[in-house]
């Protein structure tokens, strides 16, 4: 089963150093040895999500990546602007595996029963070092997958699925009942408009082009505003009116959008006002930032009075929050759903080296719809 | 019992015309009569609070102030920057009443036992056109002060005494055991010290001035941070390390501080972390925006994780939560420590004219530190 004959087998890496550098390559490590309640897993497919670019490129210029290397093993190196290595003073000299989530084949599996069980099975892993040629990992934490699915069906299985049914949770425990999305056209976006047509909840997706509002209404979404138009304001007052939203998820995070969407929520609740109240409606209006697609910083034109809340939101915490039970349900819906509600896009698969390729990363790097990419680390490998 | 015998008394009024003018004038009003359940409070006390000049000078630009009129029934007129005139739009040509609370002598009683067994008394009194001569009241909603205390004393016995126990009662609802608090030399701020003080809460006061500073000092506070000194980052974080603050109150809204204050505890929470974690600490940091002392927008650098919170904070919608039993309570505590934890200071005493005079809203206009006036409609008036 291993991938050579010293019995190691390659992993991503993402090492930042004290001068300044970030420095990405393939290194290699030992075989994982699985422990009774393990499974070992051939990885075959690993999407590049947002939240992986935080961690895979840190806070470097990626206009100035060098590489440099074999073609087998290639090194990239980029540099870091002075002014924001502070914030990256946790992670210096660390040499860090990447990659949230994935899907593979279980090829060694421990002595227990329900490791054991796994063998063979296609399965979908979540934690972190899925940019690896096998990845070990506990057989309870495995999502079995089902028989006709492929690992590539099955990669994106936790953060997007999760995170779409995790807002749509958040608004039914926080008392709202209709949504406005971000950054809509995304793999993440679409998987949302699916949910909450299913679901028959009120969404309205901001995009930023014309493009990406023809793609959300080609799969069905009924309020779609353009943040760039010159009526925006005008349309995202009347989709809130439509819809009664009072909770936003935005993955931009920077500018003037988040206060945008208050101020619309707050025009659209005051619009039938009798009578003049200078605090504001006093219905809740609440957006969380989940993302940084922006990290210039977010600016609040506070003309939507005092009934408002600004705060970050990760899928982590929220699962916490709901407990074991309630994750078990979300992924349960997931797995049944895999191929039609759930199901991703992606532009190109790589293998780990290709995802190492200057090019490859001006690709997906910009994050923009439909440039998504799917590293398979074991493409080209011998299995 | 009246002040003149057309039966009539003097009450103030603010108006905003479509012509883009705030007009401040005097009006005489109708001798209230008592319904069976109410009182009628000659009122002899009220402040003029920040959030009384928002009711009273709108959007206006007070620099323009103009006045007119006669000694006794100033008008005062001044202009609205043609931008401002959208958010206006609610209050257009309604003359409106001014004054959140104030205290006097029930002159006139209904014939309720309730409200007979005030006659004479002094009570402190709250809901709006307290800048009257006389103020009509249900019984049930008056605050009888103790025998030996002013009007003057008990003026103050709701806004800001409430104001201060309910940021502590919020800090520990949402668990939170420190504050940190700007404006803080503010008489709010100075209540807020000496609760804080006797209930053995950490409190991190935000100043702007070694002025302030010294005043807080002087009266017990032992975190004081200057917000325009070069050491200001790191004098709130180190405060924070000592108290443990992860709630903040924020009384100016506009500009940066708000962000400041979440990344100094983002700094100070994870100064101890052995691990990088891009996300940042799991500690949820809350900004709680109560005031507009800067209506500029509010700017957020956010370089402290997701686990975070801005949002708007109002008296009333707090008292609701705790209820009718929460808010009987800290009412009790304002009247036992009326003249020690609850006492204010004012700059000086005016009519209901003279707080109509240019150099008067000169001077209590700025909101600043030292500078609140105390409004007594009945000064210089037969009573």
């Amino acid at each position: 089963m291993a991938s050579n004959t010293d019995n190691t087998a390659l992993q991503l890496r993402s090492l930042i150093k004290a001068s300044s550098e970030l420095e990405l390559s393939l290194v290699r490590v030992p075989m994982p040895i699985p422990l009774p309640d393990e499974v070992v897993v051939r990885v075959e497919a690993s999407p590049i999500n947002p939240s992986d670019q935080g961690l895979l490129f840190g806070a470097a210029d990626m206009s100035t990546a060098t590489p440099s290397g074999t073609p087998d093993q290639p090194v990239l190196t980029a540099q870091i602007p002075e002014s924001r290595m502070k914030a990256m003073a946790g992670r210096v000299g660390q040499s860090l595996p990447v990659g949230n989530e994935g899907a593979g084949v279980v090829v060694t599996a421990g002595s227990s029963a329900e490791a054991q069980a796994l063998r063979g099975r296609t399965v979908a892993i979540f934690g972190g070092a899925m940019y690896s040629q096998y990845r070990c990992i506990k057989a309870s934490q495995c999502l079995l997958l089902p028989d006709e699915a492929t690992a590539a069906e099955g990669a994106s299985c936790f953060v997007n699925p999760l995170t779409a049914l995790g807002m749509v949770e958040t608004m039914r425990r926080e008392g709202h009942t209709a949504l406005v999305h971000t950054a809509a056209a995304s793999n993440l976006g679409q998987m949302l408009n699916r949910v909450c047509i299913q679901d028959e909840i009120g969404l309205v997706n901001v995009v930023r082009t014309q493009q990406q509002a023809d793609l959300l209404k080609g799969i069905g979404a009924r309020h779609v505003c353009i943040s760039g138009a010159p009526t925006f304001v005008h349309d995202l007052t009347e989709a809130i009116v439509a819809t009664g939203a009072t909770l936003a998820f935005d993955a931009i995070g920077g500018g003037t959008l988040a206060g945008q969407i208050l101020s619309c929520m707050e025009a659209a609740l005051t619009r039938s006002a009798t009578e003049y109240s200078r605090y504001g409606s006093t219905i809740h209006k609440q957006v969380y930032v989940y993302g940084m697609l922006d990290a210039s910083p977010t600016v609040l034109n506070r003309n939507f009075g005092f009934a408002w809340s600004v705060g970050g939101w990760l899928l982590w915490p929220f699962l916490q929050k709901i407990g074991p039970d309630g994750a078990a349900k979300l992924r349960e819906r997931i797995v049944a759903e895999l191929k039609t509600t759930f199901a991703s896009q992606y532009a190109r698969e790589v293998s780990l080296a290709e995802a190492l390729h200057p090019d490859a990363i001006a690709v997906y790097g910009r994050r923009a719809t439909g440039a998504k990419y799917l590293i398979n680390p074991n493409k080209g490998l011998a299995a």
